[in-house]
Order: structure tokens, then sequence, then C-alpha cells
């Protein structure tokens, strides 16, 4: 037996290197759909361990577990490397209802603002005065404003078909409403959530007070579409109508938590770095499936599949699974300084950041010369039903990697469902699929192949 | 006011006939992400009638209702077209179990194929035989089949990109195993449900027995694809295990049903004929919501959004919602002999009937002149992230159109989900989302719309 395996290994490296890119983007796409790891991977996240907001415990459970998974993999280095991140709570659940100028109320549906503060204890009751976003509340002016609990009721467009332009479009209200209307005297802030579906659940996500000083730093969360559509027929029927709510979310004193890093060491270009990646932490309403639970696995299936598909990279092929991406980007700061200190050339910087929906392509940050390039690979996806290869953005986690020659990029999945979910509590397993997931894998590993072997 | 009407209606028509093709598809996609019906229709056709088989009261509760929406729309012609169905009916729920050698029993989820005969009164009880195919059968012969519930077990194939090539590849089990067994002498056809995905979920679809005499008739059914895993886990360590089944379906007497046909008559060439249309009659155990309530909706609504986008087609374009596509094809068969007799010149027929997900383009039966024509409006659609023009198939029940010259054709949505639901109880409402079917509806609109204008 022992003259067998080198034998059998030198075949099946005669084998790959004599394959031409279309029968290697095969044996990937085939491998992943067959033989792949993620869904498995994103069961446990999701179901064993749940929604990992910087922080908690269950960020810390998903820290040890994707370690203990890389290092299955016969990696050539697996670590944690260690970084500070902020620890918001939510407390205890919020509650909110409209009341009409005669008394009668009616519940809606919230959720407290990742940063925000708690309401006074008891709650905070207010007139509500509803603006379509910043301008029109700056216009309205401080007499107006004072006082009040401001309602950004600016929905998503729907005529947009890439829905993150949508998204784009609406979320300075969730992210810079509560600093801006605080500074007006605004007692509250409710924001209608990011989500294009009328349902009734409402979405998180991160804001910002800025540097405003504590005394004008006022509670803000989001509602659900729904009671958002209610509370704006119910204000155009009684303009004099009360919403109260009441959250008890806190932030507490910074914690350590850890990027999660596994490495194929580059046989002939070591130095050069070609990084897959998503982020480990989530929101805490939805187990984070899609964001970013899908984005991890994937990442990771993209080391395995090339070691199951046979190929030995040249230069060394990262996947990094940041802590932090929701409220502090810190594990992505702490991974581009650390890189730049080492002297690491990132030469790709690839994200799963956008669901685990079908992948239709790639978004690129980088120059004609090298676009050019990497479009000329375009063909080749062509089986796979990946046709959509664009400048532009990359992904939150990857973008401080950028340089005048390194590549940052994201994955392009199918963007129409990704916001009925986004940041909220059907953020959940059963919404990915196997197949849709595997093919975003599939796809990542086969960019990183292509551009492993030829280079930017 | 009198004369104010006709001003602005000369407005706007001087406004359209003025728009770039990208600004009329602009409005096309607009109007139907804003202002689209196909989503309500759906959600009535799937949630106050639901489960439309042939011959059934919902089939016919379907016929009224959508006659009723397209005589809303104000078109030129809404009418119902006669044409005799077959009738299956289920009977009462069906209920399966596997008998080990020691006598022990294990509940496994079937369904009957449509087309089906019943077990004999009180079910049937006998040795399996797994085969992965008709060929593997056949090979086996009379002597080992003969007295035997055979077990067709070959899945769908993961590897493949597209998942109604996998489809393609596996469903002759379903269609024609009972036909072949039955000659060999067995008593009943168990079938592997066709769905990638492992769930519990049996689903159904259509059956033949060919020409095969009553004596060799066998029942057949479906299994989920878990139970087909556990019944072939279990045959692998005990060969001796029996399979029990009961069903109580029957063939009743054709009934008559209708296709539903609107049209708005073409102002310069009224005889050459633009069909848009999906099938109205769906399998019984979901509502049909993907196969084919969104078709029948998404065609209905491109007749509407022709009208609200102000357009005034050249040639004859008609909504056609076929009868009995699952079961018989009787409702394309008797249009297709209609349009024959009356010499009605159809130009292109287009078929929704690939699910209600993301629209990815079309397919196309025609020659190469005509495909390079239509090739040319791809860039057109670029911003709807439609890429897929691919010559090939069209829709099954717009396929008895197609002559030398007169092609057919057939949407061709994200295939990845579509078998998770198809045939089965899970293909409701819920599993449908409203941009999705809508970006369909617009896409068919758009494609109607520069054939219209420019011929074929």
């Amino acid at each position: 037996m022992k003259h067998v395996l080198p034998i059998l290994f030198f075949l099946l490296t005669i084998n790959i290197t004599a394959q031409t890119d279309e029968e290697t983007l095969k044996t990937i796409y085939s491998t992943s759909l067959t033989n792949g790891k993620s869904y498995e991977w994103l069961d446990y996240l999701s179901n064993q361990i749940g929604g990992r907001l910087s922080g908690s415990l269950n960020a810390e459970k998903a820290v040890v577990y994707t370690k203990e998974e890389l290092e299955k993999l016969g990696l050539d280095k697996v670590w944690l490397q260690p970084v500070m991140v902020p620890k918001w709570v939510r407390g205890i659940k919020e509650y909110a209802f409209i009341e009409s100028s005669s008394g009668i109320t009616t519940t809606v549906n919230i959720c407290a603002l990742g940063g925000s503060i708690a309401t006074p204890i008891g709650g905070v009751k207010a007139a509500v005065l509803e603006v379509k976003g910043i301008d029109e509340l700056i216009a309205l002016g401080k007499d107006k404003v004072s006082g009040k609990i401001i309602f950004f009721n600016r929905p998503m467009q729907a005529d947009l078909i890439q829905t993150f332009e949508a998204y784009g479009g609406c979320v300075d209200q969730r992210y810079a409403g509560a600093m801006e209307a605080g500074k007006l005297g605004a007692v509250g802030v409710i924001v209608r959530s990011m989500n294009l579906r009328l349902d009734d659940l409402p979405h998180t996500g991160s804001m910002t007070y800025g540097n405003l000083p504590n005394s004008q730093r006022i509670p803000s969360a989001a509602i659900s579409t729904n009671d958002a559509e209610k509370l704006s027929g119910m204000l155009a029927l009684d303009k004099n109508i009360k919403l109260f709510f009441n959250q008890t979310c806190q932030q507490l004193q910074d914690v350590q938590s850890h990027n999660v890093i596994g490495e194929i060491t580059g046989s002939e270009f070591p130095n050069e770095y070609i990084i897959v990646g998503g982020h480990l932490d989530s929101w805490d309403l939805g187990d984070g499936s899609h964001d970013d639970g899908a984005g991890c696995v994937q990442s990771m299936d993209v080391l395995r599949l090339l070691k199951e598909s046979g190929i030995k990279p040249k230069r060394t092929i990262r996947v990094v699974l940041f802590m932090n991406e929701e409220n502090g980007l810190r594990g992505a700061t702490k991974y581009a300084e650390i890189a730049k200190q080492k002297g690491e050339n990132h030469i790709f910087s690839l994200e799963s950041d956008a669901g685990g929906f079908t992948p239709r392509g790639f978004q690129f940050d980088c120059d004609d010369e090298v676009f050019a390039k990497i479009e000329s690979w375009k063909a080749l996806f062509k089986p796979y039903l990946i046709h959509y290869f664009e400048k532009g953005g990359s992904g939150a986690d990857v973008a401080p990697l950028k340089t005048d020659t390194n590549v940052v990029a994201g994955l392009r999945p199918d963007s129409q469902r990704y916001f009925d979910h986004h940041h909220a509590a059907n953020d959940v397993f059963e919404h990915v699929n196997k197949r849709e997931l595997e093919l975003g894998a599939a796809t990542m590993t086969s960019l990183v192949y292509l551009i492993d072997k030829y280079g930017i």
C-alpha cells in the first residue's frame, strides 16, 4: 500500500493539470452540487447556534465552531485573529402602540435599531410627525420637530430592478434619522422597515448618533411595513394620534472577539493572497442564514472545493470570516490593518454578503484593464447561468483591502427576495435553498481558481 | 370636459409613439412592479379557489373567475372555448407502510400518480424490487418482476444546472414505469418523487398505461424522497421487507371544460396572432401557484400591462388559459385545432409554465434567421437581468401551434427551486414572491411588445 498512494496522487495531479478550464469548472460545480458542505455547515450555524450578534455568546460559539470545521479540512493554517467589538444588547421585547385622539390603542410591531439607546423607563409617548426623509425633516425645523416622535416613512423604490439600489436609496433614514431628529429636539424615531414586501416583521439594522451629546440622543426603532402603512393611514385621518414605544436596549463595554481565518498556502507565490469571506456576526432577530451565514459557509467551502477538485493553488488562498460587519466593521478593519502591517499582498478579495440565493455574477472594484481580463473569463461561466460581470461595489468587509492594484469584489446573487428577510426574524435556514447556496459556492470557487491560475 | 379627454388621449399616443424601445421597456417593468395585478390574481386563484384538477369544481371556478377578470380589462373580446377533459379523482388519502420481515411497520408518504387505478380494495402488499430505471426492470424480466411491487428509485441528477434537464432524465419512471412493470406481472409501482430536495412530500404527476389491457394495469404511486431513501436503505438490510399501499383513485367519464381566451385585436394586422398563455388546471395536492397559476396571471397581465403602458398593438394579442395541460393536453389540442380551422396565423406563441420565479430569459423553437432577429433585442433586456435567449423548447400548450414559419417559445425563470414544489402539497402561494412574479409578467410583455412592433 505504501507505494500505491503517491502514484494515485500523481495520477490525480496529472489529470487535473491536463484539464481545460471548462472541465475544471465542471468539476467544481459538480462537486459543490453533489458533495458540498455549505448547507450542512449553515444548518449547524443557523439551527444549532442561531443569531450571532457581535459580543454575544452565540457569536463566540460560531467562532469556535467554524474554526473547528476549518481545522477538519486539512488546510495549511487555521487561526483566530483577536479584535475588540462593540456589544449592544436588545433587552426585553420592544412594545409599541398607536393611541387615537379618542384614546383607542392599536399595537404595532417594532424593534430597536442596533446601537439605539433605550426609551426612558416606562417608554415614551408623543405626537407623531411623518416625513419622507431627512431633508424634509430639516426643512420642517426645530419648532415643528421638537417634542415629537419622527416617523420616517419613505418606502424602498419598487421599480428598481436591483433591490440593493432601493435599499441604498432609503437606508439613510434608518442610519442617520435619529441623529438628525435628535438635533432638532425630537423625543424618538420610528423608521419604516427596509423591506419591499408588506408584512408584519420589523427589520433592525445599524444606526448612529455621530458625535451628538448624550442629551440629544433619542431612541430609534423600526416598524413593520404593514404597520408603517397603518400608522400613515391613521395619521391622515387623525393628526392628533400619539405613538407609544418602549425598548430597553443598551450599549455595553466592548468585548474581545475574533475573525476566523484559514488558508491554503500558495505553492509558487505564497505572498500573493486571494481571500474569500463573509461575516460571521449577524443581527439577533433571525438566525442570520442569508445575512451572512450563507457567505461564511460558501467561503469555507471554496477552500474545501479547491481541495476536493484536486486544485493546488499557486497563490495563498484564505478564507476570512469577519466579525462585526453589522455594527462596527471592527473585524474587517483589524484584518486590513494587520495585513498591511505584515505586508501581505492581497491581490484579490471576494466577499459573499448578499444572501444565499441563485448566483448571477460578480461586481468588481478595479480598473478597466483588470476588469477586461476578468471579463474575458465570462464565457466559461455561461453554462452555469452566471452572466453578471460589472464594475462597481464589492463588500463591506473586503472594501478596506482595496488599493490601486488590489482588486476587491462581491458575489451578486439574485436580489429579489433578499430584503424580505434582511435583518428580520424570518432570516432563517428554511429560506435558504440548498442548490442555490451550493451554486454560489461553486461560482466563487471557479473565479478564485481562475484568478489563482492566471493572476490579476 | 368633453374636449379635454380626446386631447389627453392624443398627447398620450404621441408620447408613446415617440418613446424609444428602451423607454417603453422601462415603462412596462415599472408598471408591473408598482401597479401589477398578477400577484393579486394569483392570491385569489390560489387561496380562494385552490388546486384546479381538470374536471373538478375548482377548475370550473377558475374558468369563471379568470373570464370575469379578463372582462374587467376592457379587452376587445373575451370568450370560453369548450373542450372535453378527462376527470380523474384521487379518492381518500393514500396510505402506505413498509413491513420488515419481523413484522415491524413504518409508515411512508405516498400519493397516487394522476391516471393511476386504485389498489384492490383493502390495498396491496408485496415484496419490493428496487430498480434505477425501465431498462433495468426489463432486463430483470418476468420471473423476477412478477408479483412484486416495483420501486423506481433513480434520483434527479443534482449536478445538472437546469433542473428541467434533471426532470427530463427521470420522469420516464413516473410516466411509463407502471405500464412497463404491468407487462411483466408486477402488482404495483412506487416511484421516487421528482424532487431534488430530501423531504417528506410525495409529488404526483401524470402516468400512462398506453394500450395495456385492464388485466395488466397496476396501481402506481409516488413516494417522498426521504421515504425513498428509507425504503432503499431498509431493502439493503432486509431483502424480505414488504410494502403495503392503498389508494382509491379512479378515472371517471370525460366532462366539459373550457379554455379561457381574451384578445386585443390588432390595428393593422388583425390576423397575425401573438399569444401568451399558461395552463389553468393544476394538480390537486397544492394550490398550483407555481404550476401554473403563475403563468396564467402573468399572461393575463401581459394584455393589461400593454394597455396600462399605452401600447396599441398592430397585431392581435391573445391570452389563452389552457385547460388540462397536466393530464391530457386537451385544451391545447383543441385550441390548435380551432386556430387551424379558422386559418388564424399564430406568428408567435409564448407560454409561461416553469414557475413564478425570477425570469432569466426565453427559449425559442424557431429557425436560425428568426432567432437572430429575436436575439438582436437581447441588449434591451440587460437592465432587467434577462440574459438567457436560447433555441430549444417552448411550452407544452403552445408546442402544437409550431409550424415552419410560426414561432413558439417559453419563459425561462430561475429553475433551482421549481421541483421543490412541483406537483406537491407545498406548491402554494406563500412560495411565490411578488416581485419575481411581476418581473416575469414584465419580461413577457416586453417581448410581446417587440414582436408586435417589428414582426417575426
